[in-house]
Order: structure tokens, then C-alpha cells, then sequence
């Protein structure tokens, strides 16, 4: 399979589980031409009104990873026009388990690219508690502030 | 143009005009399997947590459109998950204009499947009448009553 393949793959998983937990879920087309893709996130979930807009990401090893400046803006400007959160979902390759990362907590490179540390991976939220989150009236930032 | 390439141009053709007016809209990915595709409406679009759930037509000649019943289904329970309201979107060949009809004005054939009536799409919200209802505080329907 080639990478794009594989990445179709990882996020056809996070739409199903979170289709299976209530959400109406969208991926976004996968249109030849980047100049269009890059106006949609991966994923957006919706939940009663309330919307979360995902850029899905697969971590092999304990490295941190790099987004690029552009795919988080385009995330932050789909976020802010459907009042959603931005999250990075990042699925560890080996156990299967999906972190959500809010893009508050990327850091800026000198580059204007953006770099997700291993601890923000690990201290992301889980699927599970995301999902309960959205169906309760908090904020998802409340809820990691509480438990960090 | 095949008719499905030409069925994409016009979804492209709304989601344009969505995002001009600064919503954040998604197509839906073109699925190789059918049974994927359903899940998804052919077009989400969303303003500050006000989702609208679209299935695209288009019309040529002022005769009725039919919809299969498992399309409407997919439409509604995306709608239901969502917290949003599900539009049958239709464009006039011609004159180029989108009339938005509520999925409540289809009528059920005994196949179990549904048809718009010409009136129902003449009936039908206009693009701009649907995104200034949206950004205020009122509900399509309410604003449908009182037009006609």
C-alpha cells in the first residue's frame, strides 16, 4: 500500500469509531489537486450542533511530528466559520490508539511550520473521553485542564 | 462530461458558494463503493455550529425529481446525529439558481421511495434567503411559513 493509501486507511478507522459512538461523521474528498484539499480538514465530526475538525496523523515511533503552517491554518479557519474545536488526531501505529492533541498545543517553528512534541501525544485526550465530553455540556480544554 | 463528473461540477459549484459566505462546508468524498457512499449526504455545511445537511440535484425541465428512499434515510440520520436540518438542494440547468427544499416536502411513493413536486422546488428557499436566515437566530421552517 502506498503512504496515501495507508493514511486513507488510519482515517476511514477514527470516521467508523466515531460514527459507531453517535457522531455524523465527513472525510474530506481526496481531490487530485491540492490547492483544492487543503480548504478541508481530514475529518469533520458532528455531535447535536457541536463540531470538532480533525487532521489526522499516524506516529510510528516516539518522534514528534510536523504539521505544515498552511494545513493549520486551513484547519483553524474551517474550525472558526463552523464554531468547532481543532484537534490533532494522532493514531500510535502498534497499540491502534487515537490521541487528540488541541492545536493550541503545537508549537511554531522557526519555518512557520508547526511541531507536535511526544508529550503532547501522550497527554492528548482519548478517543472515549472525548466522546464524552462532546455528549456533556463542558469544554474539551476544561476537561484537560482538569485532568493534567 | 459524464453524468457523474457533471453532477460533481455543480456540487462544487454550491460548495464554492457556501464557503463565500463563510461557511465551513464539506463535499463528500466520492466513494468506488456504493454502500460507503450512502453514509454521507453529498454536501455538510456549517455556520457557527448551525449545520445544513444537503443531497444535490439538478433540474433540466420542470418535471419531478425522485429520490430513493435510502438516500432520504442516510440524509435524515446525518441531520438526526448532527443536530441539523436536511435539504434537498436543486439547481436549475439555465438559469443556474439553487432552491433548497426541506426533506419534509417529499412525498413518499409506494416504492418506497420519494418525489418532488416542480411546485415544491419553485416553492423552495433561495441560496441567499437560506444563508441570512441561517446567520440569524431563526429556523428555516419559520421563515419558509411565513414567505409563502
Amino acid at each position: 500500500m502506498s503512504k496515501r493509501v495507508k493514511g486513507f486507511s488510519h482515517e476511514r478507522d477514527l470516521v467508523r469509531r466515531l460514527w459507531e459512538y453517535g457522531f455524523a461523521v465527513m472525510r474530506a474528498p481526496a481531490s487530485g489537486s491540492k490547492a483544492k484539499r487543503v480548504r478541508y480538514p481530514d475529518i469533520v465530526a458532528i455531535y447535536r450542533g457541536k463540531v470538532i475538525v480533525i487532521e489526522a496523523k499516524t506516529m510510528k515511533e516516539d518522534r514528534p511530528l510536523y504539521i505544515s503552517g498552511e494545513q493549520v491554518d486551513k484547519l483553524l479557519e474551517f474550525a472558526n466559520r463552523s464554531g468547532g474545536e481543532a484537534y490533532i488526531a494522532v493514531k500510535k501505529i502498534g497499540t491502534g490508539e487515537w490521541f487528540f492533541i488541541p492545536v493550541e498545543k503545537l508549537e511554531k517553528t522557526q519555518q512557520g511550520n508547526y511541531k507536535l512534541s511526544v508529550d503532547h501525544v501522550h497527554e492528548g485526550i482519548r478517543l472515549e473521553a472525548l466522546i464524552s465530553v462532546v455528549k456533556s455540556a463542558r469544554k474539551l480544554t476544561d476537561y484537560m485542564q482538569r485532568e493534567h
